[in-house]
């Protein structure tokens, strides 16, 4: 295959909405931002057999690539505007591959409204590697950060949490559920939904916010570091989806605790703050479950219904590996 | 090895410069660029196996990392500003080999101006891959592009071509030459030096450009395709080192003609710039040499020093392969 016939294929018509772009036809992009905003970047990578199985179809692959780069900038509360994108493929990749991944990246930049604006494809003789930076902005001093969270404040999450976690059991054939529930839980894996709206709707009512990538206890764990504060949340208040209620309590609430992949805002907020949010739940259609709150300290308690501590969690969240 | 560890480990020194950063524990960078000023992003990836051996010293890795992707800047006449890096790693990556990656970028972002601000650090089960999305600005509609030549323009090179090309037949050991040679030839190969202040300073002068990365002849294509016009540079002409020079003049030609990863800059300018660019060719201490002119037409065309047609190219440059 031929890098630029491939770029003027498949990749320019994605970068048309741009000027700025320059049909990727440039050194670099060149972009404008309005003025008063500041800009709001991130990177996310998926490895084949490290972040996917490896036969998943390539439109979803795109999608879920993008998608985890908007959910970091939904937890900043930015607006999305622009991306680039790195694709390390085998030799073997076909072209057919590298149509339907440019086509599921065109359903989701119109999904969500931001256009692809560079990017670099390279061969490996390795495992299919796929980089994405995302660039949103947001009205200059508005960012939602991790390291506003304050004693008083109630913790909250977007969504139901574990469902990820469990498709992934689902798709590995590890778990055992009803075609309904195989279904819902799968799509929580494979196709994650970036909560764009809500997090810009936060701007002004969330003291800290972050999205649940590694799971909620570790994630939590995390904000609490960078607002210099502790948490204790209630196990029996954290929502879990229909698919996951009916599977065998320890379980799913384990999946919901620690696992990954949720893509769930986790977001604290003052008290005073609680009818604005009902009000921006239902505005932008995602349920936001209060689960506990931020206190002076420096741990995550989870309390089980009874108040006794520490429920059992086997492992603290998403461990990277290598 | 535990990925956050790593990271404010190795990594956060490198982002202490820019609060945006905020020391790589938010979901994303958060940036502010000066009024009146455009953005300019890029982003490259080399793979071990294809951009490099796998052997290399990691500082240099990161070096030729960065460096690679401020070329790209420097094509734009981009002051670099901030990066963010993305490393694949295989599993049995030493902690020490990551010690001196970072040491590598951090001394280069002294050098040149930019500061870390985001990333991501995963494991690859494949070869180990390394992605850096660089971020510069330039005044509001003064980037440089490719797409500005004109007929009459003459067209220049920025230091010497082919050695790159060369020192990598050096390292794989297909070429043998002088000690001397072989240091200084390894060296252009390893360690490009992007063109950062000579870009800036052909802001205003320039009429189009961009870097050579994938051979001359090739990269000139791109810019008279962008700019809709033809170009005729002189074999005789294109310069060549003092390393290069006196091995065979067909080798050391075809190097400078098709040979990839000089990362100098190729530019065009009217003649009546010929003054300032001298000076320019002062101020920044790089050589510049013109090697032919544009013209109407939509060909590159490569004469020999008698006035010949078309020197014998064997390849048309650098081939991006799966």
């Amino acid at each position: 295959m031929d890098e630029f016939r491939l770029i003027a294929t498949y990749f320019a018509p994605l970068a048309s909405g741009v000027p700025g772009a320059r049909a990727l036809a440039d050194d670099a992009a060149l972009l404008t931002l309005p003025p008063g905003k500041q800009l709001v970047m991130t990177t996310d990578t998926m490895v084949a057999g490290v972040h996917f199985i490896g036969n998943e179809p390539p439109a979803l692959l795109a999608k879920k690539l993008l998608r985890v780069n908007l959910s970091d900038l939904a937890a900043m509360g930015a607006n999305p505007y622009a991306y680039l994108l790195v694709m390390s493929l085998p030799k073997d990749t076909q072209e057919l591959w590298i149509q339907d991944f440019a086509r599921g990246l065109a359903e989701d930049q119109s999904r969500y409204g931001c256009t692809l604006v560079g990017g670099d494809t390279t061969a490996t003789p390795g495992a299919l590697t796929l980089t994405l930076t995302a660039l949103g902005w947001v009205e200059a001093g508005r960012a939602l950060t991790r390291s506003g969270a304050a004693p008083g404040d109630r913790v909250y999450v977007s969504g139901t949490l574990g469902d990820a976690a469990l498709g992934l059991e689902v798709v590995q054939g590890t778990r055992r559920v009803t075609p309904a529930q195989s279904e819902f839980l799968t799509a929580r894996y494979q196709l994650p939904e970036p909560r764009v709206a809500l997090g810009q709707a936060l701007v002004g009512l969330a003291s800290a916010a972050m999205d649940i990538s590694d799971g909620l206890v570790q994630d939590l764990g995390h904000l609490c570091r960078a607002s210099g504060v502790g948490a204790t949340i209630y196990a029996d208040q954290v929502p879990l989806s229909e698919a996951a209620a009916p599977l065998e309590r320890r379980h799913a609430l384990e999946a919901a605790l620690t696992g990954g992949d949720d893509y769930e805002l986790l977001f604290t907020a003052p008290p005073e703050k609680e009818p604005a949010l009902v009000a921006v739940a239902r505005t932008s259609g995602v349920v936001i479950t209060c689960i506990g709150n931020i206190r002076k300290g420096e741990d995550v308690r989870v309390l089980d219904a009874d108040g006794s501590s520490a429920f059992n969690i086997k492992t603290a969240g998403y461990k990277h590996f290598w």
